[in-house]
Parts: C-alpha cells; structure tokens; sequence
C-alpha cells in the first residue's frame, strides 16, 4: 500500500488553513512543531550518543522550526549550535533567535568548523515550499551534508530536494540521503525517495483538515509529539 | 528544607521578564504551559481511568492555560468538556476556544450537571493573579469543586486560595483540597497549604531567570514538560 502524501499545494493550503479556520497562530504551530522535531531526535539520538547538535536553519519557517527545536533540545540537555547565515528580519524568527541567545547557545557563521564538532545535525534549511535551486551560501552547506557522516535529521523535507520528485538530478543535494526526516502535519510526496527514518509531528491536525485533505495520519501514542513509520506510513 | 517559592507579585514580575528580555509570545508561554497541564493529567489520570474530563477556566490567563491543555487531552484520546462562563474577547482566548470548537469539543453552561458526568476535573479557574473575592458565577463552582469526590487538578493554584496565605478563612474555597496540582514556572506560597500530588510545568525557564529570582527548580527528566515534586521541592 502506498503512502498517501500532501502535494507542495496542498501543504501550502493546508498551512493557511490552520492560521484561517484553524485558528493557530505561527506563533503555535512552530511551537509545536519545533518540539516535534526536538522529541524524533531524542528517540534517534538520545543524550547518551552525544550532546552536540549543530542546527543549520533557512530563512523561512523550516529554519524556525529548528530554531525551536534547538530551544527544547537545550532543556533536554544537549548543546546547540546554530547555523543561521540569512537571518529574517520578521518579528518571530528573531524572538525565538533572541531565546537562544539567552540560553548561551552559541549561533556560528562557520559551518564546515561547526560540522567537525557535532554529534547529530538537524537540517533546518528549506521545507515544502521549496523549489527551484539552491540559492549562497547553501550549496556548499548542503554539499557538506552529502559527504558528512555524522548523521542528519531533516525537517520536513531533505533541502535540496523537490517536494514533489525527490533528490535533484544533478548539483547540490543529489547524493543527500538524510538518516532521519520529520515529516510535519503529513508526509510529502518526495518520501518515496527516502530510505531512512521516518516520523510524522505535528499534533494538532483537527477530523475536519485530515477529511478535506484526505490524510491517512498514524496513531500517536501517549503524549508523544512524534510517530514513526515505516514505508506503508503505518505506525511502526 | 523549606520548598523555595514565588511570591504574587514575582510571579507576575517574572511573566513580565519572559516577555519582554526573554522574548517569548503569550502564545508561546500558554501553549507551553498548557501542555505541561495536558502531560500531568495524563500522568495522574491515564485514560484507562476514564476518558471525560471537566475543565473549568476563568476570564484569564489560567483559563487559556486550561484551554490549551483540553486540547492536548483531546489528542492524547480524552474526552474534554469546557465550562467558560466568562469568556474573553481577546483574540488569543477566542482562538483557543475556536481550536476546539474544531475537534467538536462541547462547551456547557450548566456546572452541576457536567460534574456528575465526568471522570477527572481541571480547575483552571484562578491562577497567581487572583485577589479578593470569588466573584460570579465562580462561587457555587468552587462550592462544588469542595464537594464533589472526583479528582481536582489546580493549574498554578486551587482557586480561591490566597497565594501567599493558601485556602481562604471562610466562604468557597475554605475546604478546598485538590488532589494535584501544577505549579506554573515554580512553585507559589500557597504550597506549604498543600497536601496533594505536586507537580511543577513550563521547561522554559532561562538560567538568568532562574538566578534573578533565585528558583530552585528540579530536574526535568528526558522529554518531559512536568516534574513531580515532593513536599521539599525536591524531584519525586
């Protein structure tokens, strides 16, 4: 059975939805979605393996979302360091930057320094509404992800790759294979191109949205935030 | 060892201080706070223990808060039902309450009935900000919260206790004894007047915070965004 998946339109749309009928704010969701991102990696990588996580962050609400993940994970007790080179001038990505900051997690401007000292990174950099190329200073970022070995946990989608057709042909982020995705509200179509961990976030998905959309979401269990799935987009 | 504590009007000095130097949104500060409500009810009210849960919430913040947490259970599986005779026209709490118009939560007018058809309550009524007197309709509610032998959770404080002087003389609220409660940020005066199970939420607190108001705050443990505490403050 194939995955029923959410087309880059249809994310954008039912982003919209949210904020309209839905009633959240950003303010919400990349609350919650953030602390989606940060309970996946605790499950993959707990304290335990290593408590140095480098977070390279976009300049959209992916990078956001790391930004957030990055806070929790600090309460958890790891240590962040935040790559952030196109820092948005809108009011919430710098409140949830200035969070940082008053955690005394540090933001760096070197990543190929920052990657020889993690332990697990989060690729914060593009989400579904990506498309086209990948514009300075992220192809050398994300050339470094393809090469790297330590292992990565992207948000949403693998940057780099087109929401709808995967990894791109040629270029940056052809050879980025992702140990980890963290699919939000629902997964895209490019997950068929994903071989390695999967889990959906995003707990906040009312009957009527998962109707309109068609969703096929998975079972949470307990409180969790995340779920894991296998190829089927069964609970695992 | 007496259990440090914040008085009234730290409590307030401090939210001030998250919203200001620490950035935070009240969107952030109540989503965060209600999840903490949401993950200590599961904890001393799993849902094999009954799926209906009352919530009580005042015209205020700690409403909100309740508001937030009703919407968790219901993801978590539980059946809430929201009595909010005095709602709020500021945009945050009409959102709130229209998120969970959205999962078809009902919302009751009628106290003495929906407390006899429900297996937990959270009182969500009055937190660090109240003063004073009871004021209408919340009088006959905190008379049957006294009354009735379904389990009480207090968010941030059993409402209509004094928070430095605990359960008021006389009047509602007198023999007022929930059987938990969630201290929002750090534990108020008011807890030494308390006998129930004892939890501290809302893992966001800056350690320059912490030093300004000298907090002795526990360890949380892995993901969680609650911690129980025994009488001296210390982590259970």
């Amino acid at each position: 059975m194939a995955m029923k998946t959410l087309s880059a339109k249809n994310a954008a749309a039912l982003d919209k939805d949210l904020m309209s009928i839905g009633a959240f704010s950003l303010d919400q969701l990349m609350e919650l979605a953030g602390l989606s991102v940060s309970q996946a990696v605790y499950r993959v990588h707990p304290p335990s393996r290593g408590r140095r996580i480098l977070v390279a962050c976009g300049p959209g609400n992916n990078g956001g979302d790391g930004l957030v993940a990055a806070r929790h994970l600090w309460h958890y007790g790891y240590k962040p360091t935040i790559y952030y080179p196109k820092q948005s001038k809108n009011d919430l990505y710098q409140r949830l930057a200035t969070q940082l900051k008053n955690l005394n997690i540090s933001f760096t401007d070197d990543f190929p320094t920052a990657l020889k000292e993690t332990d697990h990174i989060i690729d914060a950099i593009f989400g579904f509404s990506f498309s086209g190329e990948v514009r300075e200073p992220f192809p050398a970022v994300i050339r470094a992800l393809e090469e790297t070995r330590i292992p990565v946990t992207s948000v949403d989608a693998p940057s780099s790759w087109n929401i709808e057709e995967g990894p791109p042909k040629e270029g940056p982020g052809a050879n980025f294979n992702p140990e980890v995705l963290v699919s939000l509200t629902a997964p895209k179509p490019l997950v068929k191109y994903f071989k390695g961990r999967h889990f959906i976030g995003g707990r906040f998905v009312s009957p009527d949205i998962k109707e309109k959309y068609d969703l096929s979401l998975p079972e949470y269990e307990g409180i969790d935030q995340v779920v894991e799935v296998g190829n089927n987009g069964q609970k695992l």
